[in-house]
């Protein structure tokens, strides 16, 4: 397994929408930062929005997490694959079972997790290096990257990971705790 | 651990908005029928779509998921606080860390997994028995979710639990493999 930071961890969002998508693209990207991913890719149609939301927690929230728009996906992944400068791993219900595959995966290079979106072109099965399914029934790319990366990453120390930031909410059995850092 | 179906999970999703969340709220029930759960309590605004989907995806796929519309769920909520007829579970990222508490919910009795929604009334963290979080950083009431019924239920076994689909997804390395029943 990586531990956070050794090797980068991007997550690449295939064809998004921008009004059907806004919402499950936006948890998509804070489900990444959450769980310890380095960046989220944006591709589809361009869209500010999901940008403003993930850059705007990352200042509250702590921690460093980049995002960017990639109008050229299959363009970037090809290369990437040619290249091999970073493991490409695909998620979809259609790949092998987690369990079986996520030992392969070398923990001494980048990865780059790509999530569909409707209709994921075919090329992106033969550019993975791994099609990985968290189980074969269908739910939730959100669902299939918080599982993948809480198996990756593993438990993450959010003083390391998420510092910096204004805000910061404390565990609690009953009540919202929230710190809030005074501005100086 | 509670193993599948030994008692009954069911995920009660607050405050569904019919436009904003469509597709959040689609993705949540298929979540929580993908990760084990049998039943999903709809509430806030009505609205048929996402429990038609839930509905299609559990006839063309397997198995038995059940999904309604509640429009109160506060006087639900308080009934089962009340008569201790279930324990509450609430997934919220101002509450106590997953690890911390899984261990302490009783497998011997069946849960009701609230999730928020919007602004969550703040009466739900009093009539929850265990209020969790998944990391204490915003993520995805989706990604919290998948987490929690992983750890919960643990793997499943697709061919007992999603019998009977007319659609069988097989797991593969390079290339979509399904399996679709013949009518008799």
């Amino acid at each position: 397994m990586s531990s956070v930071g050794a090797n980068d961890i991007s997550v690449l969002r295939l064809g998004h929408r921008r009004e059907r998508d806004k919402r499950i693209t936006s948890h998509l990207g804070l489900t990444a930062r959450a769980f310890g991913a380095d960046k989220i890719i944006l591709c589809g149609e361009e869209d500010k929005s999901p940008l403003e939301t993930w850059s705007s927690v990352t200042s509250r929230f702590g921690g460093n997490f980049d995002c960017y728009y990639e109008p050229k996906p299959l363009k970037f992944l090809r290369n990437v694959s040619k290249n091999k400068s970073s493991t490409i791993v695909h998620l979809t219900m259609y790949g092998e079972g987690l369990e079986k595959t996520i030992s392969k995966i070398p923990d001494d290079k980048s990865i780059i997790i790509v999530v569909g979106g409707t209709k994921v072109p075919g090329e992106i099965f033969g550019l993975a290096d791994y099609n990985i399914s968290i189980g074969n029934q269908p739910h939730s790319e959100v669902a299939a990257l918080a599982i993948f990366l809480n198996s990756w990453v593993g438990k993450i120390d959010p003083d390391k990971r998420f510092e910096g930031g204004e805000i910061k909410v404390l565990p609690s059995a009953r009540e919202k705790k929230v710190f809030i850092a005074e501005e100086e």
